[in-house]
């Protein structure tokens, strides 16, 4: 077993460290430090980095430190080591996008998420690894909680250094599930904001439609304060809209007026649940009703989709596969022997087997089915599903099912994984909420105030 | 031979008219009046409109003047009567988008530009004859120039009402053609902006990715005048984007600093141009290049467009061709025999004949082809192309081709018709100018400077 919070400085949350640097209390260098060194400490086992450089990412913190003495204004990650997803372009450090046909590549732009973080004070600490072109092909990362297991992907490096105390924070992406899996399994919050929330230029694109920015910390105030520096519109997004940033770390810290209303929501892939998975869940229920558990929460229900979205699965194959085959067109031509197995298929499916009309009435299906959950969210203030199946599967070829995601993904709401439930082997599994498109600021209130019940 | 220009007060134009009504030497009742009895004179041969209500027109008149004399401010097109292409959603006036499906439709809200024109002062004098569903099939209107002709389409209502003084101004839209070919065809300025410059939500959806609004006047000014009121982001149409409205009528009235360089781009579809129109367009370049004729301008170069470009056609249909049978799904199920052979066959391509890459890489060609064309609008201020094959076709029975819009359509750039030229018979022909995606205002500036040029 690996060390996984064992309480060292690299384990103070994001917002602690920030106010404590903010406050002269701490140092960039230092809380950088004792994050290096749980990175040395563990690396050769979890492998959760594709590039780091100690001495850059100290000179980065030094950078911070000296602001910091020469009064300059602080952001509010300043001085933080945050890990990025290396299919980001970083204008300092190579992005390989996880395969050997993008190896070497030395962007001479920071993509705009990189660059927000970075207004926002934060140091790119290294890049983190990604599965092949962020599908399912893994990289060199292991669970960091049991280094046999998958830490899911396509998200694994920032998800696996969260949860290892190697970094507060991390940036990752969902285009399937990517963000909420890798989180489930490695036991951090993972965060996939409302569709457009965050801009995605200078990301590698696999489906506009489909893309979102992903983030990772180890508790729901951090989490929120990442997103509040990646929120709003850039106009090299298309899908960004003119919109206020909502105060979202506000929104995590402050009570509900009301106990939130949450509606248990099996979903079109409840069956795919393990047993373990399945009756986790009841459990987990039935604990949250029990009135003193929970005081002011009522009796929680379960809701049931319509019919059309039992389709989501099949309509984001279809949309994915064919935006897949177009974005990575070139790389299909030129070097398809350096492809793995299971991305070629994608790809010769999105070239060959879905038609033109499947693929538009997709598309057209995304605000057809957020309309459908417009009542269910008048109702609501989120849904409560399993993030994934169960906890992470055993061996390293495989990242597991994003099935738990798709739906959602596809529909552009926002989502956020808690780390609230244990296998029998200890093994960390996920709880998300799904909150309406647009209410993300809602979703986090939620989410912390469900992290913070007293129930067992 | 029809009643166009004969010069009374329905040929006031729609600037010198706003000004008139704001400085009190003009009722916008009197305006409306001589409109109204030009429609009156002529609507039995044009048939432009399918909904008109004299008195309801004159009673927004009459709260027009009533404003004035209460010091209400006045919004730019104050007291001016706009026809409305019956695709718009009117709240007070039925919309049938030009078939018997959607007969009987009364829409509860405006469509966003229809309440941006009457947020600026403009009443809605009535709705102008549309094809069916904006595409092939047409709807009753005539030429005005000559009634045994086509008008074409699909905004053939708004072209032929701006042609014959029934109106100074009038909307309506274009996915292929349906604004420059009409506005070519009857002899008046169309311009189409660039891609999500004017909020299309409320109309009829053909293309969220090729659907544009169009505008018809008789000059420059006035057609600048109307779409500056109609720019601007709007929430509900995620094609628009988060910017500053261009001063497009004070670009439009106002003298570029050098001389435009216009470049002669044959285009994709040249050889499709009728002699008539091969000929006329070369004597109008050698005009051009009359030094004297236009002083200052240098000499007209051709540009031709790189092979890329001659596949934007098929691009074209694939997309148009799917998203038609996308959004009248509903239309097609329940009334098939209700729906024109012609658009019938387009409907069953789209469903049947294109493969979801050809159609995603269609979507991906239109940011590509825009960038290559980069150099070129570096070079040139504008391009200067035909609008049409040639003069209006005879026969009622078809709209003529939108061949020589379906490129520019394709790539979202600004393109504007202005009558320039005359066929052996008297017929107009339209003279097309396109500008770089997003400078409409300089469009609109080289489009007055050609208007105004003096040369024969």
């Amino acid at each position: 077993m690996n060390a996984v919070n064992e309480g060292g400085l690299e384990w103070l949350s994001a917002v602690e460290a920030a106010a404590a640097i903010r406050e002269g209390r701490l140092t960039s260098r230092d809380y950088t430090e004792a994050c290096l060194d749980a990175i040395a400490r563990q690396e050769d086992t979890v492998g959760a980095w594709t590039f780091l450089d100690r001495d850059y990412a100290l000179a980065q913190a030094d950078a911070a430190d000296e602001a910091h003495r020469l009064g300059r204004p602080h952001g509010p990650l300043h001085g933080l080591p945050i890990g990025v997803k290396d299919i980001f372009d970083t204008r300092d450090m190579p992005t390989e996008d996880g395969s050997p046909l993008h190896a070497g590549r030395t962007p001479r732009d920071d993509a705009a998420a990189v660059a927000r973080l970075r207004a926002a004070g934060g140091l790119v600490m290294g890049k983190t690894v990604t599965t092949e072109f962020a599908t399912y092909h893994p990289g060199k990362t292991a669970n960091p909680h049991d280094p046999r297991r998958t830490p899911g992907g396509s998200s694994s490096g920032s998800a696996a250094a969260v949860a290892c105390g190697m970094v507060p924070l991390a940036i990752g992406s969902q285009t399937n599930g990517s963000t909420i899996r890798p989180a489930s399994f490695c036991g951090v919050v993972g965060y996939k904001p409302s569709f457009g929330a965050i801009p995605r230029n200078g990301a590698l694109k696999l489906s506009r439609a489909l893309d979102h920015v992903g983030l990772f910390a180890r508790d729901v105030p951090d989490v929120a304060l990442l997103a509040e520096c990646l929120f709003g519109c850039d106009a090299e997004d298309p899908d960004t809209r003119p919109q206020a940033v909502p105060p979202l770390l506000r929104a995590a810290l402050s009570e509900p007026p009301t106990a939130p209303r949450l509606a248990f929501v099996p979903g079109p892939v409840w069956e795919l649940a393990e047993s373990e998975t399945q009756e986790a869940f009841g459990e987990l229920i039935e604990a949250l009703n029990e009135a003193d558990a929970a005081p002011g929460l009522g009796k929680i229900e379960q809701f049931d989709l319509s019919e059309g979205f039992s389709e989501a699965q099949a309509l984001h194959a279809v949309v994915m596969e064919t935006d897949l085959a177009c974005n990575l067109a070139r790389e299909y031509r030129d070097g398809a022997d350096r492809i793995s197995p299971v991305l070629r298929a994608m790809i010769e499916r999105g070239l060959n087997q879905h038609g033109a009309y499947d693929y538009a009435r997709a598309l057209a299906m995304m605000p057809a089915l957020n309309e459908a959950l417009e009542e269910a969210f008048f109702n609501f203030d989120a849904f409560i599903t399993p993030a994934a199946a169960g906890p992470a599967p055993f061996g390293l070829e495989a990242t597991g099912s994003p099935a738990f995601c798709s739906l959602w993904t596809f529909c552009g709401l926002p989502a956020i994984t808690l780390p609230l439930l244990r296998s029998a082997d200890g093994m960390p599994l996920g709880v998300q909420l799904i909150g309406q498109r647009g209410a993300d600021a809602k979703l986090l209130r939620t989410a912390q105030w469900l992290m913070t019940r007293d129930f067992t």
